[in-house]
């Protein structure tokens, strides 16, 4: 029997999670819900309902997992733990700071549903993670590096647009070569937030409208920009949507350890990630956790989850001996 | 309290979970078993018996986890499954052809004894295993490809020494750099085996030995060499034991993938390591599942195991809370 999934929140991530599920045969798509008018949201899987999300108390028993696809700042901090009482839920919350939190409330609610939940799943947070941890246990003596890049930051992108004059705009996050050269040769540098990360905007302004000013206003932002090294470009309308399209991204993790009865040998491990679609991958890491997620429940597995807690081959469609005999 | 290890096979992977034991506070080296003259063997850590494997029944109640340090072809095969009766075990059983069949003889010991054991630990198998089969998952539309090296094979070089005339031997194993470029750009080649991998050996030739043989011998063993372009060197055994001391070794493994409704994206996974010791590493990786196993037995689990089975919270000494905390 299929695992049947409901998407809550139809965008960039909702897309990529109907786009992951045609690549899953075990799994199918069961509804969309939206609080959108559902007559206004129009899916690329033919024959799926589209639901006003106050309707989805009647989808309790026809949802095996459901993937919350919203925002990690207001909706999924608020939704998942309502959700987690009647549905084995999935998000991909990011706001790294607010994690204890936001578990001990879908923990609760979960295990007062007897359901099971999973949170931050993705890349970063997700298998960025895993592989910090996996990592960071298997060579105690050593440092971490994540490195994200070159590739689209939409919070930074957003922080940009709400500047005055500023029609659209697009920010890349760029690794810095000679940081990532003196990681990867074994050296266990102490960054600061500039050394490791340089910014590239790409800017369409207001016709007349003060680039330098503009310009001024993005190097200076705090939190966003001013710790880093800020590159400003001011480009058309037509070339953003011929050059900037797509949202690319990627990164890689790196622990840099050392082993030996006198420290004398270093050893490099590397996570790398190189994406066309950063929300088409997240998607299908969410994907993959949402099989785990609905045969741990079935198997009688309630609460909150992380990546930490679920033993990999609850990730495959595959036996324990098809990947005995082939992955391992 | 501490996690009470014992080493079967004091060589150069005994030595290196000696030295393991060594950089986690949570692990103490109970014992180490050979079948040589006790008295014959010296640890680098002072204080701990050194016991002949005949004694090794006295120590059922001192042990939490046996580390089996022996060769894959005729040692673990045998020693595995006797010894998982009475003892949580683990070992680096790397035949990957026979991993079915010892799967499934360590798990009947196992279950007997009510022990819990894991099985092919490492790197590759090991952490390569889990990489592959977890990219495998999150992106199903796919291929995986596995480059060696640059490298020492411990298993080609002792080839190389049972030739006629050869003293002393090093095999490296080398990935051909056009075939990753190739890869990490997201084509999707299908390789021959000389396409992936070129072989280096370094040979220390007898006095007067015909090294036109000794070079054709070589580059046409069967299985070995035959396959590969191989490069021949004789050197003198000064550069020997100069240049070819370490056994160094690494790899990576990548996942390329394609999203989107029309699988227009390309996604690229790659798990990268660069050791300087490749028995260190190993036997880093088999500790971290040491303590995986350990507690997973405390909880009641019996039978075998493998990477795909441990949830990776396991691994870490640290609580669910520190890891959501501050790796998540």
């Amino acid at each position: 029997m299929s695992i049947r999934i409901g998407i809550l929140g139809y965008g960039n991530l909702g897309r990529g999670v109907e786009s992951a599920i045609r690549q899953n045969e075990d799994m199918e798509l069961a509804a969309v819900f939206t609080r959108r008018a559902p007559e206004s949201v129009s899916l690329r899987t033919p024959g799926i309902p589209v639901v006003n999300v106050d309707e989805i108390g009647a989808w309790k028993d026809k949802i095996d997992v459901l993937i919350l696809c919203g925002g990690s700042a207001t909706d999924l901090p608020v939704q998942t733990p309502i959700y987690a009482k009647d549905f084995n839920v999935i998000n991909s919350f990011d706001t790294h700071a607010r994690i204890p939190e936001h578990f001990a409330a879908v923990d609760a609610a979960a295990k007062e549903g007897g359901k099971a939940g999973l949170i931050s799943c993705g890349w970063d947070p997700g298998m960025f993670s895993l592989l910090r941890m996996i990592s960071t246990a298997c060579l105690p003596d050593g440092k971490n590096y994540t490195f994200w890049g070159r590739g689209v930051s939409q919070g930074h992108s957003d922080a940009v647009r709400r500047i005055e004059g500023v029609v659209d705009a697009r920010q890349y996050t760029i690794p810095v070569e000679d940081a990532v050269a003196r990681v990867r040769a074994g050296e266990q540098p102490e960054f600061v937030t500039r050394e490791m990360h340089t910014r590239e905007v790409f800017v369409v302004a207001e016709e007349g409208a003060d680039k330098a000013r503009i310009e001024k206003e993005i190097k200076e932002m705090p939190n966003y920009f001013a710790d880093y090294d800020t590159t400003v470009h001011f480009i058309s309308m037509d070339e953003m949507k011929r050059d900037h399209a797509g949202l690319p991204h990627g990164g890689f993790v790196i622990r840099s350890g050392r082993t030996g009865f006198e420290n004398e040998h270093t050893e490099i491990i590397e996570y790398n990630l190189k994406l066309d679609s950063n929300p088409e991958f997240t998607s299908s890491v969410i994907i993959a956790y949402a099989r785990a997620v609905a045969r741990m429940a079935a198997e009688g597995k309630t609460g909150c989850m992380t990546v930490f807690d679920v033993p990999p081959a609850y990730l495959s469609p595959l036996s324990g001996e098809e990947l005995r005999a082939h992955l391992l």
